[in-house]
């Protein structure tokens, strides 16, 4: 018998769901006899010992459904190490629940800090697998991440409506896209939508470039351009400042993000009206797409076979269309950014998109 | 033979084509023989007389695609009657225009400024013919206007993803539906997307009322609350301003829109997360609904239905599920909003939504 | 105290939910106690007593799911009126049933088959409230029902799909679409996806007038052709033959449909490749539109309202835009056709549309 | 300066728009000066020197748009070295018209067919690129082809739709998928879908496998059964025939596929309401997926790089996330299956689907 915890952690996105009922149903299929745990609300539930028992009923149908479950919170990795405000130690605490509930391991699914603090538990003796969620696409060690392609989908869809609109009212559009400090979910919906510029956080853009782009398409008569921001994006000057200094220029900035400082200069430097989509947190929600399910299960599947052999400590990736584990102290901390040079980079360029540098 | 002259004036939306579609195929197949002038823009290229001719070709295959193959600008009726940079009077270089080029007639498509000036050229002696379209459905003299349905389904689909990821993270969302100053589109996307408050225009909130209703929720263990904005909401104080004073104080807001005063307030009352989601120009974008396609396609048929019967003067409207010809005199000028007592509101309010009202 | 029985019955479709959650949340929210029991799989769970007690939460989250909670069954109403294999007389059940729970109300959802049984019990002296569900929009008394929209639709985006590959392949094309006996559904989603052929039941056809249309696209270059088939068409033979003469007609068919015989007559006629699409069931499935999750929400709402008001012996429609109660002897056994002569199937001809009339 | 000819070859598919697209987008964005032969209508345009000079204006807005703007045949490699009805030897006929018109090489863009085609005409002398278009995924050499990702979208889209009908109605559903002789399209549409038995080429089905699946859900409570099956899916015992005696039992087979059979023997073993769905070349058209768009632009783009190095006798191929050239060669003429022991088999085996094996 197998005693199995089980929590999501941090921004939600598509199929987290789907990767739960993987671990699931192998888990069931296997002929073990098992008992899932299902924490609330990320670590918080692991930390405060707040779960639910779970039954093959509550993974039924769950397959299509977006969102998690079991609920989500963010509990920054920096604030884990810190007491809560009852002076309560979290990992210790944690790590007392694990051992109180008799758990055999924890299946923890989360992105970039969910897999420091899930490495930290690792530390603590726990047996830990994880899954790698995000819609950023940025977790190191695996090529893919689920949620990635379903965002992917949703910002095409999103650049494909405003496609029409933007032809008929020649004007310059951006949409902002979510994607934290990478820009995979930029670049791909970008390409995917025939973007005309594209803004990510690996290539500080020079907005004079950018102007320049829009003229060109002017004067070749289209009349129009749509630009992809990444939410992370960043301009040549700011990417020159240290740090602090950057930090304390954000903190007085008045728009809301960078897409409205992009938006600014050009009007300022062209007289062109300029609207700005921000889709937002749309882009981590509804159903996950074929791909994404598909993907998912597989990886949870394999989450599940781990854990039928008792290998622990691993995140459960994919390298070159094979699923794969990668050791935790391996992930953990590290992020995995476009590379201004990629090949897909310079086909971007060669379709004729430009990226500011 | 007929020479007909056509553009699409405002804010685009889907349909457009599928309408213009309509007009001109109904001509082609009368056995009559037509001319089309597309002109391009707007009202900009009747007065500058910037114009395509069109032919059956490039009505093909536009059923389906969003925008407009004629382009649009926004040209406020108050700019039409002052000439313009060049001291050209626009009024008068449209009827020389239409009379230089020998127009039978004008197919004009577009909202409640566009009618105005279409009004204007018919009491100048052109024969014109209105279609109603408007994501906005605050059209006079009309059930629906196309662009409607399909800005319904995709709000509709951006609060549907919102679901997911507020579901499991126990915050308040806020989405902001377009519509200008009417709360159609909020209205029906909110009541399709099971949002438990909505705010729209014509019935003032009350900010505390708004905040019962989620504490409300938070009390019941729904612990997350969606809220439709109409971009047009506005609270019961800002409505008891005088319009002057009204727009004083939307100049000195620092915040983009009205969703973010919302999120301000209900922040600063209950202490929770509340993230703001602004799907912009996507909601006239894309592809019309099937509902759109067959309802722009019927009214386009029965514009030429008019033309070829010479009955000029109209807009062609739904009443009671059928077409009608509404006089241009009747529509010109006024709005139909959602009366805060209808049936509808009713019901939306017996399902358990809050209108903070 | 209210105590509400509630099923589904026939053929499913969307937003059977959305309606019940209708009726549900205006029960609840209007203070009155009420107790819901929800009888499983159509009549078949009213006549052996099979029902769940339902709560809040089961209707919570199923606005925006297809099918039905309470599953549905096929109860022809001409064997409601036989006793069951056991020697059981159904109606008597029901009736019993009925009073045996102490039920104030039956609410029923149903189509043409559904209504009449609906209309039996009333008669016995049940209180009834019925609402109109079907795909195929044929119900008598009411200018639409829910679930056809959502077909539409779906029915639709089948002929977008095939209509980038049809224009590839220079071939005709048969979308074969549901309806039953009645023309609704694929009148508009053959309008609304620019078929060029629309084969009804309420228009028999002429396979010489189709194969004249087909040969007129091709004359003019367009190489192929798409034809929406109702799976209820009937040609001009077969519809002047007597209803006897026609279901031995039938019997002996060797192919699954009428799309099929169409395809071969065409092939047969003008040696050209005819390839068959049945969507079949798809057309009932999936979540619903957002005009059906409104509509049908309304109209689940007015049901409460009469449930609440002591009124029965009604279906709740839509006329004219407004929502109606239509007392149950009206509608039960009477279909709504299309008129061949409608103006829109006149604006359909003016737009270029065959009719094979 | 360089001249280019241009053909797509056999069933179309989507992005084969987006894969031309990026090809000459990629060209002209190098500055070397272009000149584009467009033939139409596959392999048949080159054999009648029948084709449009294309300019960049041709290739604008086609990157969503499904279908080919050069029209498609289907060649069978096996007719192309045979003369045509007037005698013309077409590969001949193939080789005069390149030299004729001074091509550089020729982008020939296909599936399986046509990569023979491509080879031949590659062993004759010219230089040839291909670009790996289908939904069947089945291209030796490539892990993806362009066309799949999209297809399996769709086919997973009707799935979801009967799952909710299935759900309401306890009934067993087929879904009839296309991929010719493999099954990586039903594999994956399958497992997206939460089907509960899947029936590819690859894995011959033991009807009574399938049928104890079925009464295993029947027991479990499920009360339905959702069937993907594959277009190519094979029995046991049709598979031991010899490829003589399979064609000829095929040729007395009465209903349209092997859903039919599946359906049938189904019936006769439970008793159960079997219902077939087929939705064809559904699952070829509408617009192509995000993820095929940007698949398609890149291998484009590869291809123009490719050209631009003078570099012929390649596929371009995807091989372990990289961009890759496959001498053409060692694509024709082969086949890439599933493997009944991949892991993606073993995995979804582990979530509880049924093989029939």
């Amino acid at each position: 018998m197998k005693r199995i915890g089980m929590l999501t952690s941090g921004g939600d996105c598509q199929a987290l769901n789907a990767a739960m009922r993987g671990v699931v149903k192998t888990l069931y299929n296997s002929g073990e006899e098992v008992e899932i745990f299902g924490f609330l609300e990320g670590y918080k539930g692991l930390i405060y010992s707040n779960f639910r028992m779970l039954t093959g009923k509550d993974f039924s149908g769950i397959l299509t459904k977006g969102g998690t479950i079991l609920g989500s919170s963010r509990t920054p990795f920096k604030t884990i190490e810190e007491p809560d405000e009852n002076g309560v130690d979290k990992v210790e605490a944690m790590v007392h629940n694990y051992h109180k509930l008799g758990l055999d391991c924890m299946v923890i699914l989360g992105g970039n800090g969910t897999h420091k603090t899930a490495n930290l538990l690792r530390t603590k003796g726990l047996n830990v697998v994880t899954l790698p969620k995000t819609i950023d696409n940025d977790l190191w060690g695996t090529d893919m991440t689920f949620g990635f392609q379903s965002a992917v989908d949703i910002a095409t869809n999103v650049i494909d409506c405003i496609h029409t609109t933007a032809d008929s009212h020649r004007r310059v559009f951006i949409v902002e896209v979510m994607g934290h400090k990478a820009g995979w979910l930029t670049l791909n919906a970008g390409m995917a939508s025939g973007a005309d510029i594209i803004l990510i956080p690996e290539i500080p853009y020079d907005i004079d470039k950018v102007v320049d782009a829009i003229n060109k398409r002017n004067k070749s008569g289209s009349g129009f351009t749509i630009i992809a921001v990444a939410e992370g994006a960043i301009s040549k000057e700011d990417a020159a400042l240290s740090k602090k200094e950057y930090k304390k220029k954000l903190k007085k900035r008045t728009v809301p993000s960078v897409s409205y400082e992009v938006a600014a200069a050009i009007t300022k430097k062209t007289g062109m009206e300029v609207r700005v989509t921000v889709p937002g947190h749309m882009q981590r929600g509804g159903s996950p797409c074929p791909y994404d399910r598909v993907f998912a299960s597989r990886l949870g599947s394999e989450a599940g076979k781990l854990i039928l052999n008792n290998e622990y400590g691993f995140m459960v990736g994919y390298k070159n269309r094979e699923v794969v584990k990668v050791p935790l102290e391996d992930v953990a901390g590290k992020l995995k950014n476009v590379d201004p040079n990629a090949t897909i980079v310079q086909e971007a360029k060669l379709l004729g998109i430009c990226f500011g540098d």
